[in-house]
């Protein structure tokens, strides 16, 4: 597989909208799992009373929106370093870190790969089994550190929508401590999960310190436009680390006023939290009413889905449904997962519906 | 001098206001290098009209963005990468192109520092010599090329506003050119220069393929908040070391929709350099008449000075001006400067002669 391929991503509605002349705004984008609510209009709002805000240079420490994330997770906020999207983070963890040898569980995100590359760590695969559902057992990823450095769980997992419960996390972060083995955990959907508060790593932040948790507005908060994000860590070591190689105003202001007025709206984040949970299960059902998809149960936005059709294979059905307005994730890069396999995000009902039908149509259409 | 205080930059109010208790609003700030005018009517007006791309990741390729930067430019958009500011971009240039060792005239801007050096570089620095008014000649540069593998030039320069001409640029470049030494050429504050078309180094790129210029929308155009800048080089090697370290979306989708504007606004782009015009020459000739300051020679929209009285550090100057609401850049910090330099920005006339009473006051305040 190119580079350039492994780590082309969902999203790109401009590059879909060029090809096939039509108008981005008319594109449905399931290949990205944002939120279908949008941003909250607190954030919106605030982003419009603060536009003087350009003519300043950002606070450098972010004060007011590290307070902010400080009361919405309840931890300490000289432990919270912002970013430019929780993308930044992860790059400036192995930037700094430079982990000799990172184990990352497949498949996942690609941009763990490629950070920890650029920064010249060796990489490890541990290929999830798509018998087991693609679930990790605890047990088989301690008996994989041998020799490792740096841990990458993405929790849930992107694009296999598993969640890892917080005591077997805390089984191999303590495994981990043990052995001076780094944890980067990307909780970038852990918001979208129902059973969230027990399940999060943060509460295990106290007592580990070889963890770093990283999250982001990009999803839940509906603001992938933005780009905001956040990392947070007891280890004074990897906060030292992150700030010694950090640039200088990496977040945009009006992305840092729209992430203190988000995470106010307790209205917005209760309403998002319930479609997603209604309509995850409504998606689940009707796909797995379509005989030739395989849909994989999920906690997070999005469901994997494997094709059962051999004629079709993931690209042809993204092709297909582009006529049809809508975009899915070919998942055929994701390092370990083949052209059997999309992600669809879960929208609202009438998205969720267009969807379905039209994968109902593009079926017939090829027979 | 500690890194910490070495890597310290002008426009800091937060810190500012939170130390004097004072509201920021209030804060006239001379520390950084803002156009006065604010942010383009047009840019403020775009990202009004666009706040709904929050919810869509940027177009990875900020096609729109570039477009319009190359008419602007009239140079092809192929050559150019926009980025986080362009710090993003400086950080990339020592990071993906990894130069052994890196020439530095100073006094300078910190940041070419710190990337070089986080990239692993070794400095070299070039002393500018204040009986010439920092001025650099070509000649002195090139005899202090032996072994360098890139060479930094910031012009205007930044703190002390001078210029170095077209033709002196192009000698240097082309002796860098047959050594295969790379050449990063900043001019963040060239378009506050009343004869810019025939300075910018941008038309030498077509020959010299071992330059790269790095832009900005942070001071001409007044939006450090945003965090937006570009580069632009027709090396085909820099810019696939760039795009290869690159994190994806790092600009967010309403500074590239400001930045689409404000490119476009003529009125804005000519009002900005009339006010930065009048007003420089102003404000030197109001600062020479205060006998106990000698303010240096400067094209671009800030002024060095020299505080002639003894027994006035540039810390005191900056501390005693915080009461009366300015804040100016302490320059003490600045590698090859001492607490005898502060530097002020040009802004406008009102502000402009609040700053100049202020001083002739604060100076009879400590008799």
């Amino acid at each position: 597989m190119s580079l350039m391929k492994k780590f082309t991503h969902g999203g790109n509605i401009y590059k879909v909208a060029k090809e096939y002349g039509m108008e981005e705004e008319k594109i449905l984008d399931f290949s990205a799992n944002i939120n279908p609510l949008g941003p909250s209009p607190l954030a919106v709002e605030n982003i419009i009373n603060n536009l003087s805000l350009q003519q300043c240079y950002p606070d450098p420490d972010y004060c007011e929106l590290r307070n902010e994330i400080s009361k919405y997770l309840n931890v300490a906020s000289d432990y919270i370093i912002v970013g430019n999207g929780a993308t930044e983070l992860i790059y400036l963890f192995f930037r700094s870190m430079r982990p000799r040898k990172v184990l990352i569980p497949v498949p996942t995100f690609s941009e763990y790969e490629r950070a920890a590359r650029l920064a010249g760590c060796e990489i490890c695969y541990l290929p999830l089994n798509e018998e087991d559902g693609f679930s990790l057992s605890p047990q088989r990823l301690v008996q994989n550190l041998e020799g490792v450095s740096a841990l990458v769980l993405c929790n849930p997992n992107n694009p296999t929508g598993v969640v890892l419960p917080r005591n077997e996390v805390e089984e191999v972060v303590k495994f981990c401590n043990r052995r001076g083995i780094l944890v980067l955990i990307d909780e970038a959907f852990m918001e979208f999960v129902h059973e969230m508060d027990c399940l999060t790593a943060i509460d295990l932040l106290d007592e580990f310190r070889n963890v770093m948790v990283v999250r982001a507005f990009t999803k839940f908060f509906g603001m992938p436009g933005v780009r905001l994000g956040y990392g947070i860590t007891k280890s004074a070591e990897i906060l030292e680390g992150i700030r010694s190689f950090k640039e200088p105003w990496s977040v945009n202001v009006l992305a840092a006023v729209a992430g203190v007025a988000a995470l106010k709206d307790e209205d917005y984040i209760q309403k998002s939290k319930a479609i997603i949970q209604r309509e995850r299960k409504y998606l689940l059902e009707e796909l797995s009413k379509i005989g030739w998809l395989k849909p994989f149960e999920t906690k997070a936005n999005f469901i994997l889905i494997k094709i059962l059709d051999e004629n079709i294979s993931s690209s042809d059905l993204r092709m297909k449904l582009i006529p049809h307005g809508i975009l899915i994730r070919d998942a055929s890069n994701f390092v370990g997962l083949s052209d059997r396999f999309i992600r669809v995000a879960v929208k609202d009902r009438r998205s969720n519906d267009i969807l379905i039908s039209a994968l109902k149509r593009c079926r017939e259409e090829t027979q």
